[in-house]
């Protein structure tokens, strides 16, 4: 069965042409990188013109750019950069719908003494800039705000919350997973200390991704190990997927018009088609200030799992809050935090597009959900509840 | 130009058959493990199948399975495991000899805190049992030692100090990035609480390590992140690596016959050939506790790097000291704490053979290394004075 696959958000397809830069360093350019002979060597260079690649899709400095192994691996890099580097400092600062990569991590530092505040977010999604504001002190370690949600698609005021934090002098971090290739992404107009991003949501293979440190940034490294990336990351270069990460950035910065053209269009044509043929449908998430490619909609009455099943028997892939807390029963903690009542919290549905989707694949979805959800609602005992309460 | 690749304790070509294995995940079966869609969860179950060979090849249970970004990451989740979990103990013990990946995360703590015991080796590279467990306390949180030392292949008794730390209720970790796949490893055996393990040492992919985490074991986390890996390694699972790392380890389970016999008289062979061959040349390493693919021989007053530097002229690889610590000018810390003389130290080079060496290619480094050797030396003003003193 063909699938239609709008699950960008959690992964994405590795793109052909990416592929095809990786296979020389498995069988053919397999040398380590740090070698002194020339078969290793060569891989060295490689990774370097990968690095200069990827410091483009953002403006950074290739020097500024760590390669990691993953978005959770560079944001525990960042995160514990920051508040070595600032050891005296028991103060940090995150937001209450951050990836769990960061919010358990900073649950766990909360465990050994450190101060936590959680910056809320209204029920479209949007950051609240005054409280962040408001709770910056002298005694502030960091702030690591993410660029733009994974399931809402809502996308921060980052240039603004950078400016506020260097004000006072506080690192400031953001999770960029989901915004880099989906919409710009500059470091140096924006002015933050480090930025996280992933390989395997730009296209690019899954277990590589990358770290940028501004020059001049206090750092200490996570991954204590060889010298590799100039001592700031042990262990030996993933070559093949470094490469691959490279010539994705390069495809991701050539999509990002694309992205804001095509692919938006296409979300909207998604979004509008749902929402117009699904009584007791509900957008979640600021409509505007949104990730082109993601639509978040709260089917009242179902449960999100249940909508999941059934979509896939139509090869129809998407996600029920985030793929990272599948597997809970509980409720996504993002529209928790936006507020969204329990009923359609459990019903919603994330739909996330790439630069691979066509309008064949949408309307194909158009059909198929409506018939799903009332389906569904039909066998639902709050259902008729609640067609009672709206006649 | 042909290539003769003797540098496998660096790293490994991916063999042919492991990369057939991984490429589908890449363009077909990219979805998230952790998705509910059956995409995704497709590749949740070779995941699964993956853990299950890799774990037969350590006799383990897959359960006790943590697959990682790297051997670094492994050992440093290892590490702060034993002391996360050991609070109050502030002493660990490990030897003069590790990897960087431990070395220099141990020297990290002792900054923070620790008291540290750095366990010699004998000039043959072998371990002073009697002191380690002299330095044994109940306030000792870790004891990590590796299975093998990769510089110069000298197998350490695993099985004897994990008995001696299970004694004493102490952690016993072992990075054996080196030994798996070269001799037989058998954590049940074994008796150790953690091991180290890398993909990319066993014709597996670069990205990709695991932890062997007993069960029962305490642990923390090191990767905070999502629920993946049962909660103990946040980030999106590296599916197709992982599936590789599966494969290599079948393969590797089918290679230990031929690495203990038809690799070892071919690493043999060469270390005779070139120790007849040339004067003033000593193997490093005990001889019989070794690696069986694993040389090392200082050839005095000669600078390691210019003869990898004449051998890469034909097409040569091996390395001087470990690998991860190339580009440094200071003599190997291994060939040190084993109290090779400087003269020596300088020019030692590490042949470290694969089952996919030949014959043919061991005469030909038996044909050209000797030659070279000869020439650095007439240009070195230290052998004349060798000479004379060896007249």
């Amino acid at each position: 069965m063909d699938i239609v696959y709008m699950d960008n958000n959690a992964t994405t397809k590795v793109d052909p042409v990416v592929l095809d830069a990786m296979l020389p360093y498995f069988t053919e350019l397999y040398g380590n990188a740090s070698s002194m002979h020339s078969f290793g060597g060569a891989v060295g260079r490689d990774i370097a013109a990968a690095r200069e690649k990827l410091a483009g899709l953002i403006n950074a400095e290739p020097g500024e750019i760590i390669f990691t192994s993953c978005g959770t691996e560079s944001d525990s890099t960042a995160i514990y950069a920051a508040i070595r580097s600032n050891p005296d400092k028991r103060h940090i600062i995150t937001s209450r719908v951050e990836h769990p990569a960061v919010k358990n991590l900073y649950e766990h530092l909360a465990k050994t003494g450190y101060r936590v505040t959680w910056v809320p977010v209204d029920k479209e999604g949007v950051l609240d800039l005054d409280f962040l504001r408001h709770h910056l002190t002298d005694n502030t370690a960091l702030v690591s705000i993410m660029w733009a949600n994974n399931e809402s698609g809502v996308i921060f005021p980052i240039a603004k919350i950078a400016d506020m934090a260097r004000e006072k002098g506080i690192v400031f971090h953001s999770d960029a997973v989901q915004a880099v290739g989906k919409v710009p992404v500059d470091v140096r107009q924006t002015g933050l200390d480090m930025l996280s991003l992933s390989g395997h949501k730009i296209h690019g293979p899954k277990g590589v991704g990358a770290l940028y440190v501004r020059k001049g940034a206090k750092f200490s490294p996570f991954m204590i190990g060889g010298h590799q990336e100039r001592g700031r990351r042990g262990g030996t270069e993933n070559s093949a997927s470094i490469v691959g990460l490279g010539r994705a950035s390069e495809l991701a910065k050539g999509h990002l018009r694309e992205m804001d053209t095509r692919v938006r269009a296409l979300r909207d044509r998604l979004e509008q088609g749902l929402l117009q043929a699904i009584p007791n449908a509900l957008l979640n998430g600021e409509k505007d200030l949104r990730l082109p490619n993601t639509t978040n909609i709260s089917f009242e009455y179902v449960e999100g799992e249940a909508i999941l099943l059934m979509m896939d028997q139509f090869g129809i892939c998407a996600s029920s809050g985030s793929a990272c807390t599948s597997g809970s029963l509980e409720p996504s903690h993002v529209l928790r935090a936006m507020g969204v009542p329990f009923t359609a919290a459990h019903g919603s549905i994330r739909f996330s597009l790439s630069v691979y989707n066509t309008e064949a694949e949408v309307d194909f979805v158009v059909e198929k959900l409506p018939p799903i959800i009332e389906r569904l609602r039909q066998m639902s005992p709050f259902w008729k509840g609640a067609g009672c309460r709206l006649q």
